[in-house]
Parts: structure tokens; C-alpha cells; sequence
């Protein structure tokens, strides 16, 4: 047994992500990825449930947004509320890290069980916002399509971030998918 | 055998939804569904390729949406097209079928496999939306955050609709919905 490793579960998550790069996903395996990371099979699993869990349990996004919403002063309004939560997880959880990002997509995108977990993951960040809305007082409806919305103009971002070499922050991207949004529901008549 | 069916596959929709309803999703099987609409497993076959697939099969979105959106008349602007698309599925596939929805939804509920094919429906049609808006010119960020936010606007006109007993039609939700959406977005400032 090795001594508690404070740094065990990054250790791990860095040790798969290259793993699973190098040799694929299905090939890697537990025990490959804890002596990757100088660490015991037995430690990972103290961390991870699965090897597919090592690629999304450091980003417990649902939980953070819940949190997050919880922590907001009184009174903002839901938009600003949703783009604080959106600046600081751009900030604190992707900025600086695109190479890690874009080595996590390209493993997610070389298996239909990852994709599936990463849609359930979009899934629960945009129901956690939402019931983070109601819990404020805002309408159902109104709730719902902001939780989904948050989620988009993360997801949208984020794309447009990775695909790009340039110098521009998330969160900046993140404001220019809400302006490209707005543009583009204001343009038609509320019929046609 | 019997003879060509012109209905064979809304008979075999009709009869799994009763089935799974009456005695749940894992405990139907495919000769259940087949005899139930009075038709061989063979031709239920034909139509499916396994009794998961009768719940999403019918409602081919994605290919519908592509279709819709390849046949719209040149310069619509973009959320005119989106619309146009919404108020054409809202009276054809679900407008006096709110029952049979409800069944539907049910079912989905029971059980996570259902769940995962659906969210990956939704990211399906979200996609075609993006490329119909692509082939048609709008920028990649534009047309990837109106494809998904088109889906938000169905889906959460869809859980209004479900969810109440009077008698408005889904596209005057949508359109509802999609105020709501604008309100929320024009609020805050761009920055916090």
C-alpha cells in the first residue's frame, strides 16, 4: 500500500487520459492505469468505479453548478447568476488545460458508451441548473429552457475553443455564443 | 405469411406502447408485440430491428428535420426556418396524440437504455438542425447553437404540453417557450 497521495486522483485521471491515448480506450486496463500513475490498482478504485469513470468523475459538473446556484447573492437575475457559473467554471476548470480537453474529446468520440455518459453528463448539468432556477423562484418553463440554454453556450464554446489555436479565454467565447443567440432570436417575427 | 400490411408499422408502434404500458418494457417480448397487432414476428421485423427500437423508430426526426430544412424556400431567415420546422412536427406528430405521448414518456422512464436512446435522439436531431443551418450558409457557431437551442424549445414545449390538461396546440408553447427564452436572455448585462 502506498501513503495517502493527496494528488491521487489527478495522478489517475492524467495517467488514463494518456494511457487511453496512446493504446485506445478498450485496450487500457485498471492496472495499467494505477502503475501509469505509481499508484495501486486498489487506490484507483477507492476513486473510480470504472476505468469509464476516471474520464468524468473529476468533472462532477451537476453537483458544482448545484453548489455554485446555492452560493449566488439574492436577487441576481438568473441570466447574470448563469453566466457567473459559466465564467467560473470556464476559468477554473478548462482555461489552460485545452490540449487535456481536446485529448479527452477525441477519446469520448472512439466510443458510443463514452458518448452516451457525455450526453447523460449534459443531461443532469442542464436539469441541475434548472431545479437551481426554481429553487430561486423562477417559472418552470422559463427554468428549464435556461438550464438547457447554460448547457448549450458551454457546449457550443467549448467547440469553438478547441477548434481554435488563438489566445481567447472561454468565458470570452462563452459571451459571444449568447450574442450569436440573442441575434438570432430577435431576427424573425414571433409567426410566420 | 400475411399479405402486405399499408399499416403493419403504426399497428406494431400502437401495440408495443399497450404491452409495455399494461405489463412494462422488459417483460414484453417481440412475439407479444406481434401478436398483439395481429401480424407475424417476421414482419415485425422487417420494420425493427429489436423492440427498443419500435419506440424511437417511427418518429425519424433527424431525416425529418434534414428534409424539412433541405425543402424550406431559399432566404427564410434562420429562426423562421427553425420555427417553420417546429409548428410542422408539433401538428403532424404530436398535436391530438397527447395520451399516447404520455404512454410514451412513461415508458422511457422506466428504464436508463430508453433514456440513453432518447438523449441521443435529441443530440441527432440537434445536429441535423446544425447542418441544415450550415448548407444554408450561417456560421458554424450560429447554426450549432440554434440546432441545439431548437431542441430545447421542442422538448420544453413538450413537458408544458404533457403536463397540463387544456387544450392549446404545442407550436402556441413553443412559441411561448421561445419568448420566455428571449426575455431571460436580454436581461443581464454582457458582463458581470
Amino acid at each position: 500500500m502506498t501513503r495517502w497521495q493527496p494528488d491521487a486522483r489527478e495522478r489517475l485521471e492524467r495517467a488514463a487520459l494518456q494511457l487511453f491515448t496512446e493504446q485506445g480506450f478498450a485496450a487500457t486496463t485498471v492496472p495499467e492505469i494505477a502503475a501509469r500513475a505509481g499508484l495501486t490498482t486498489r487506490t484507483f478504485f477507492r476513486y473510480f468505479a470504472d476505468k469509464r469513470e476516471v474520464l468524468f468523475a473529476g468533472n462532477e459538473m451537476p453537483e458544482y453548478a448545484t453548489r455554485l446556484m446555492a452560493d449566488a447573492p439574492p436577487g441576481l437575475d438568473p441570466l447574470t447568476q448563469i453566466l457567473h457559473g459559466l465564467r467560473v467554471v470556464a476559468q477554473s476548470r478548462f482555461d489552460g488545460r485545452k490540449e487535456e480537453m481536446r485529448q479527452w474529446r477525441a477519446i469520448i468520440a472512439t466510443d458510443e458508451g463514452l458518448q452516451e455518459r457525455d450526453l447523460h453528463k449534459r443531461s443532469a448539468l442542464a436539469a441541475a441548473v434548472r431545479d437551481g432556477l426554481l429553487l430561486r423562484g423562477l417559472a418552470p418553463t422559463a427554468a428549464a429552457v435556461l438550464g438547457d440554454t447554460c448547457v448549450t453556450l458551454l457546449h457550443v464554446a467549448l467547440d469553438e475553443w478547441l477548434a481554435h489555436d488563438d489566445d481567447r479565454m472561454l468565458f470570452e467565447i462563452v459571451l459571444s455564443t449568447l450574442d450569436s443567440l440573442r441575434a438570432s432570436l430577435v431576427v424573425a417575427p414571433a409567426n410566420d
